[in-house]
């Protein structure tokens, strides 16, 4: 087994055993670009040590080793005084997850070497900086001292000189406050910080392998499906400094921009600074651009390495680099996260530049990422309040309420409530609290800051280095020009635009580019699942229509009940106690059902439409607190202690369990009477008007065929009342029910379709209330306890495998049932490709996911 | 295809087509007995017409042919004024369904052959009597004409003659009413009375027909498990008369005592009266040991029959015969319906006069009837105060207050109140009622009255017959001897004494039989499962013990929980905000949860105790009234709005769906690992005191692996603090999730035993909850859209299924893995028949239960 790998000995392949960082810095080096030597521990190496708590036999001969090999080529020693070598210590999974595990500069500093680097560098405040900064490097990160330790000391020598800026101390001040640092290590770790370069680096390998497992690393990898097994390799570097002074510096950029997908070299850099300034956000960097002026020759050969590298790896590269005194060093390239329209525009200019095939375009965009092309954008016709400009860092509309920490985040959309997150600067820990957001300000920090890269992945709406905004997260205030804003107020970001806006703004429909229709035509060419939407009215089904829906898989007549409108017909119904009143009310309800059914058909004309049946238990119409009772019993002309008792009596202890879908249909035949002819009247008349009417009639949570069975006949019983219907009509069923799955042979045979259910079937296989599970099931998935949330995902081995039942069981019966899925699950990719494996017809999704499940059902049929 | 078969061309294993009754008639008939002649018509011909309203082609040729032999045999003539023929038409099904369907007697009369009758009986007013009779009873049954109306016109016509009792009325006032009665047919159906007997025949045998799709006869069907596509038969006999004076009468008996089994020839009789009459319970008949004294022939001749049927039969017969001016006429046989008690007696005996085998015995009695052997009776050492004395018409203590309807008692039942229904007597409407009703009281009828043999069938105590008791449904009050009692006052009724007693009665275990060990040691020899019980208590647990239980299967902790002396401490663990103080409250529970686990090793030593981990939500422990939280937080010593916060925070939509089970254990280790540990030191005490323990710790609501997997590490690791243990622990799950079932091989892994927790397992995957189904799941039952009730006996096409599954993938991974039951289910005859099928080790139902599940398991063996 070997455990370490020299970049000159690695490939791209090789991400498994030498993660993503590692991978590409041998690639790099194998292309002959300008990487400063080094070697990679692999992933192996950390799974081992993370089982063992030990380094495996023979690891240490094979570090001296390629420790050896770097002195010799770099000419320099570990340890020495004379021509110290100092390396670099980063972590790097075979994934991505920026920021997430630890790095470590400037290792191999110590008393003696410090002087050593001194003389090499002739720059004895450059070298004390570094020392200090690896001192507190190395004790926060590796010894696990509270940074706020060694910040305290910083301040306090800043203060016993009375200056404001680190860079106004100098050499002598910067060599006490080492020794202060040192003391402080000693104080709370009780050992001495360690001045052997090899300790040192032991202990900083170790300390990279531990933060695999750190709670923020787990939590990143919860929320974006990356398995905990993995391990991290590490990458030991050899170091060069960008802080050398005005003919070094530092940079990140993209080779095309990463928001827009616009072919132009893109990126930042600060003169004279080290690699974590830019990334941290605390100075603001210039643009790329302006390295052409500053430094013409280092421009133009990154220029080309840029171009190299993107031929190379054939997609987008978000790479990082360093000059050390007019000399360039690339320090990683890997393909750049971008923003879903740069996304949807890289691929398919990509494909027209004829480097990548429309198959590997399709394959290139994670579907989840289109959300964030198809959700609304600010109304450019509202009268808009701009309070401030920020970046532009992540784009999409974001209104909510202000919140001041991750946690309240957090806390407040757990409440239901839309939340933006306003920082001065956001840091791994905030993680969960920007994925609760709807969106993220942060005052300082640029377009390759934390905030900004992290909000793009996510698809979240940022405005990041908002300069004008002062955050005051003490006592939670937003500052901008005078005016003071607290938690709770209301603000919108444009995160295309990089505008904050006072109160809630309008949004309107995102309108979708010509590229983004290019792909989908592709995606459409190649998959084999229809897809379906959700829809309870004439717009939504028409918003999917426009974004590629081939018809309704889903309506839910329920929702209808609650406009205003007829809201009061439906209490009418229920406060009925008997069969003729309730017919009564049932009549003034079926011409507004049927209207609005002829709506649906008209916008779906050619396509199918699937309504549901009413599915929820009676008592969700009715109002629930002493207050609401009282007024609808007064707007209805009731008696309070009648509608109160109604209530107590629909009261349900497991409501999800009890008296709907249709069972409701079976003991009140007359709901479901009215609800059958509304459907048949409105298709009738929409056919009379030239529409073409395919109309899927669907019982919801049948468990027992004679549920379907008698339901059926009551359907065909209104049908046969109602002359010659010259349009195409089924009757068939949710299954959502494990009973309806094991038992799908018998009710394939009253059904003309099979509908999947996903949000029900997975609650009752698992036993478990989505409305109730938030007290362990975040605990589940942090620990692990289960792979995935279910309700996000389909489970495929415990719901998938019933749903795998159904189907064989549904098709020994009628080989060509049609099947579909109308769960929420729908338009999850991982859900989507299950549902194309198993055979299933077609999906249905919300609207807006429509395009998702497009490009989901393309990738699975590649 | 045969319609129609004649008695002498029919035998008792006919029974399918010909119905129990005909198939009967058909035997006696072929023995040789004397038998009225007749014919059956088949329960086929019953379904033909069912299904499409009308009888089968070539059913018309058929019937006249029987009736040409019929009156060639009779020598009399249908229709003739000379010499006519009467006829009586009963229903008859496959399965027994006393007094569900129709009977119409005296068939054939009309203004002509009334004459005739006259002539032959020489009895003008008998002959008038049975003509009103019969118009009454075709106008009501076959017509449909409601009872009251004929009712009132015989009550005028009382009044008009100023007399108080039928029997005063004369030949001319009988005359007189048969107009009337015929007027009021007219009135009502629009139609004159017909007067042709064929088409009194044909509309008689149809109403027969529908009769079997009658309300009362469903739900008998559903309250018995019997399909509703059975169909009846038609059995059309000539009429012998018992009303033909003093030398003439009717009765019905048995040939043991169906309410002890004693080996007595026992029964009632009636001098000078139709059958119906005795019944009915209108008249309270002799015993039929005084037939001796007053036909001493007859009865020696009707003793003699009895025991050739016997012995024919062999098994206990209930027979109906006729004596008609000297001479006996059988008109039934059937096996006797008999009370627990008397099916263990006669089957035993039978066994040793050498009638039939012991595996005979262990098939004759329906495991559901011992329940009635085994609940508890009145404490003999009790003071009570007798009110009134009726006919110990089927054994039992009933404790309950007063209803005097059906309706009433079905209502208040459900609300979980224990009723006594009181009749003067009771009719097929009542059975729901009757059904719902802890006991049954009734001022008249006898032994063989509707109430004594329903209640008997049902296992329900009766008494029947209480002159003493007056009863009044118009206002609702029972006076004894000047005591006035109203709806809702406490009575106790001793069904084996007869006794009415004031208030509620302590009542005692009840002492089984020499017969009854008897019985349950041939079982036990013949069965392959095993039988624990669920016991949550030493006391439980001794009782069950007792009757049979061979370990307990199911030790819900959570009761433990319930006890004055350890809620407080609950309360406490649940208000704990962090883990140190929840471990305080658990430190206090430990050493309690300890004995109580002690003192069921104790009882148990030597057989396995399966211990289950806390299940219930946490809010279950928490008071849920605005009043019982400020009692709570007073006692407590808390804020009352601190508690309130805990119960609104603690409340949940979906509770049985919701945070519970292996989700506690997991979120809040300390409680399991608190219970690991007092059920190991319970069992390490119990052990060092000389007890064999084997105990299995049971992880309930599992539905992923890993659920399991970390709790069973949780106990393994408690287990590893404790020393030696020298006793059998297993650690295994609940399989009662529809996923821990598909992903059974899985859990199998890391399970040493499974047990099926068929209630929830029931209720998810119906996607049913049991306390809210009370708004449909009857009307389910009722209309046959479920053939039974899910949460009663196993739903083996659906549930059953799951299970299948779950044993098969649990044994793929481990064949010899322990599978038991511990729902509900595992009490329930067919249930354990299937579990037997299935290939479970053992079921576990209520102490109670145990012989129920013994004798089942024995019937599955056989």
């Amino acid at each position: 087994m070997k455990y370490i790998y020299a970049f000159a000995e690695g490939n791209k392949d090789m991400r498994d055993l030498m993660g993503g960082k590692g991978a590409n810095l041998a690639e790099m080096t194998g292309m002959g670009l300008p990487v400063p030597p080094g070697f990679t521990i692999t992933t192996e190496t950390c799974n081992h040590y993370l089982e063992t708590k030990d380094f495996p036999v023979g690891f240490f001969e094979e570090l001296d080793e390629k420790l050896d090999e770097l002195q010799h080529t770099m000419k320099k020693t570990f340890g020495s005084r004379q021509n110290p070598l100092l390396v670099s210590v980063r972590s790097g999974a075979r994934v991505s997850m920026p920021g997430m595990m630890d790095t470590i500069l400037n290792l191999g500093l110590n008393d003696e070497t410090v002087e050593g680097l001194i003389e090499k560098t002739n720059n004895p405040r450059f070298s004390f900086d570094s020392y200090r900064r690896f001192v507190t490097m190395y004790g926060n990160v590796v010894l696990g001292i509270a940074h706020d330790h060694f910040e305290e000391a910083l301040e306090a020598a800043k203060k016993a000189k009375s200056v404001s800026e680190d860079t106004e101390l100098e050499t002598e001040d910067l060599k006490k406050l080492v020794k202060v640092l040192k003391g402080i290590v000693l104080h709370h770790s009780g050992k001495p910080f360690p001045e052997d370069p090899r300790e040192q680096l032991l202990g900083a390998i170790a300390s990279v392998f531990h933060s695999w497992n750190s709670k923020r690393a787990i939590t990143y990898r919860n929320l974006n499906g990356i398995p905990h097994n993995m391990g991290t390799a590490v990458n030991v570097q050899s170091m060069v400094f960008g802080n050398m002074g005005e003919d070094s510096g530092t940079g990140v950029a993209f080779t095309r921009n990463p928001a827009t997908g616009d072919k132009e070299f893109f990126g930042e850099f600060l003169v004279n600074a080290q690699g974590e300034d830019v990334v941290a956000g605390i100075r603001t960097p210039q643009k790329i651009s302006e390295l052409r002026d500053r430094m013409p020759e280092m421009y133009d050969q990154l220029h080309k390495v840029q171009k190299t590298l993107e031929d190379h790896y054939r997609d987008m590269q978000d790479i990082e680099f360093t000059i050390e005194h007019g000399v360039l060093f690339m320090l990683q390239t890997r393909n750049g996260k971008r923003t879903a329209r740069a996304a949807v525009k890289v691929a398919v200019d990509m494909v027209v530049e004829g480097l990548i095939t429309k198959h590997e375009a399709l394959q290139r965009i994670d579907p989840n990422q289109l959300n964030a092309l198809l959700h609304p954008s600010i109304d450019p016709a509202a009268k808009k309040e701009v309070l401030a400009r920020g970046l532009p860092a992540s784009p999409g509309a974001a209104v909510g309420k202000i919140v001041f920490t991750a946690d309240d985040a957090y806390r407040l959309a757990e409440d239901g409530e839309k939340v933006i997150l306003v920082r001065k600067e956001t840091s791994p820990e905030d993680i969960h609290g920007m994925h609760a957001a709807q969106g993220i300000l942060t005052s300082t920090g640029g377009m390759t800051s934390h905030a900004a890269v992290v909000a793009r992945g996510m698809g979240k709406p940022c405005i990041a280095g908002c300069k004008e905004a002062h955050v005051d997260d003490k006592i939670k205030t937003l500052e901008i020009h005078g005016q003071v804003f607290g938690e709770g107020d209301v603000i919108t970001l444009d995160g295309a635009t990089g505008e904050v806006m006072r109160g809630a703004m309008p949004t309107v429909e995102p309108e979708l580019t010509g590229e983004f229709d290019e792909l989908m035509s592709w995606a459409d060419e190649v998959r084999k699942l229809k897809i379906r939407t959700n829809a309870d009215t004439p717009f939504d089904a028409q918003v999917a229509r426009r974004l590629g829906a081939e018809g309704i898989g889903l309506c839910r007549t329920e929702h209808m009940f609650f406009d205003e409108d007829r809201i009061m017909f439906v209490r009418q119904m229920i406060l009925s106690t008997d069969e003729k009143s309730r017919k009564r009310a049932l009549d003034k309800l079926e011409p507004i059902q049927c209207e609005d059914f002829k709506g649906i058909f008209k916008v779906m004309n050619g396509f199918p439409v699937t309504i549901r049946l009413l599915d929820p238990p009676l008592h969700e119409f009715l109002p629930n607190t002493e207050g609401k009772i009282k007024a609808v019993a007064q707007e209805m002309g009731v008696d309070y202690g009648e509608l109160q008792k109604m209530v107590d009596a629909l009261h349900e202890l497991n409501p999800m369990m009890g008296h709907r879908g249709c069972r409701l249909g079976i003991t009140y035949p007359e709901i479901y009477e009215m609800q059958a002819r509304a459907i048949l009247e409105a298709a009738k008349s929409a056919t009379k008007d030239g529409i073409k009417v395919i109309v899927e009639i669907e019982i919801p949570l049948v468990g027992h065929v004679n549920e379907l069975k008698v339901l059926r006949e009551l359907v065909e019983k209104v049908a046969a009342t109602m002359g010659a219907l010259d349009f195409d009509w089924k009757v068939g069923t949710m299954i959502e029910l494990p009973r309806a799955c094991v038992t799908a042979d018998q009710i394939a045979r009253h059904a003309d379709f099979f509908s999947f259910g996903t949000n029900d079937l997975t609650q009752m296989t698992f036993g478990l209330s989505r409305d109730d599970a938030g007290t362990f099931l975040p605990y589940y998935t942090e620990h692990n306890i289960l792979p995935d949330n279910p309700t996000e995902t389909i489970d495929q081995e415990g719901v998938g495998q019933l749903m795998r039942m159904a189907v064989k069981l549904g098709r020994s019966v009628k080989p060509d049932l049609e099947i579909g899925i109308c769960g929420e699950h729908g338009g999850e990719p991982r859900s989507v490709m299950f549902c194309h494996e198993i055979g299933l017809n077609y999906v249905s999704c919300s609207p807006y996911r429509v395009p998702v499940a497009r490009l989901a059902a393309a990738q699975a049929a590649l």
